[in-house]
């Protein structure tokens, strides 16, 4: 492993709830969304192979779903990665960080999205209750604004799962 | 084909427009999500496969980005049966159905959604502009309800995707 990795709050999951589709680092099939500071923002970079596993209704688009996962996945890596610093702690430190799950979720379809191009999430995360965290969202393609996202983040109760 | 063949809005896109990973069926690898009316309500009905594609962070529930999928494409889904019945015409008639886009969509998440059980989505259509729809959603689990959404769903633009 390079001395330089740069940790993502995803690598920190325990293993048992590493899972999601979207940003869980065990799914062999998944997205594999991974979040990490950007100074005081949060970033999770991914860009959608040509291929139909993302396809829009118009090929060469990605699909709105697959935006809103990217928002959601990075909203509640988002709001655990905050809640790790505000309890003192990084990703990368060994420690095992809260987990949280999307209560909502907005997105703001602003302009199609193209595949082939990097896209990135950026950010903003506002602690609200100490169990619930806001963060807005922006995605881009290179650096064209395609949507816009919130998303309401609760830390994940005990019974999640199991009742 | 077998005569009571129900057609979904889906079955009618043109080509061109039949890619969408959420529910064009051209796309092989895709959901395949179909739309149809159940009375004055429109339905999708999915089961998501107990395999990782649909995986949320923790196994054996789907991941929120797939509930925020089915709520979009049965959005736009149910905007587009809607303006066709409106425009006098119903899937399977052969007429090219209006097609829309997504300009926001909306999901609350209110229990975690099981994998391997059937989901139903079920929209309530509101024309609020010639071009623009709003389509609340429920999604439920067999008789439990899991997610509500809301669309708003807008006339595809003629320069969709060649801007």
């Amino acid at each position: 492993m390079a001395e330089d990795k740069v940790y993502a709050i995803q690598d920190d999951y325990p293993d048992n709830f590493a899972w999601c589709y979207g940003c869980g680092r065990l799914n062999k099939d998944g997205y594999h969304f991974r979040t990490v500071w950007q100074g005081d923002k949060t970033l999770t970079v991914y860009e959608p192979p040509e291929k139909q596993l993302h396809s829009g209704g118009i090929p060469g688009f990605v699909y709105g779903g697959f935006i809103a996962s990217l928002i959601d996945c990075h909203g509640t890596g988002s709001a655990s990665i905050a809640k790790h610093r505000k309890n003192g702690f990084e990703p990368g430190s060994g420690e095992e960080p809260p987990r949280f799950v999307t209560a909502s979720l907005h997105v703001d379809y602003i302009r199609p999205t193209p595949q082939g191009v990097m896209l990135k999430a950026i950010g903003e995360v506002e602690e609200i209750h100490p169990k619930k965290m806001k963060v807005e969202v922006e995605v881009f393609a290179d650096d064209t604004l395609c949507a816009k996202g919130e998303v309401i983040a609760v830390a994940m109760p005990k019974t999640f799962g199991k009742e």
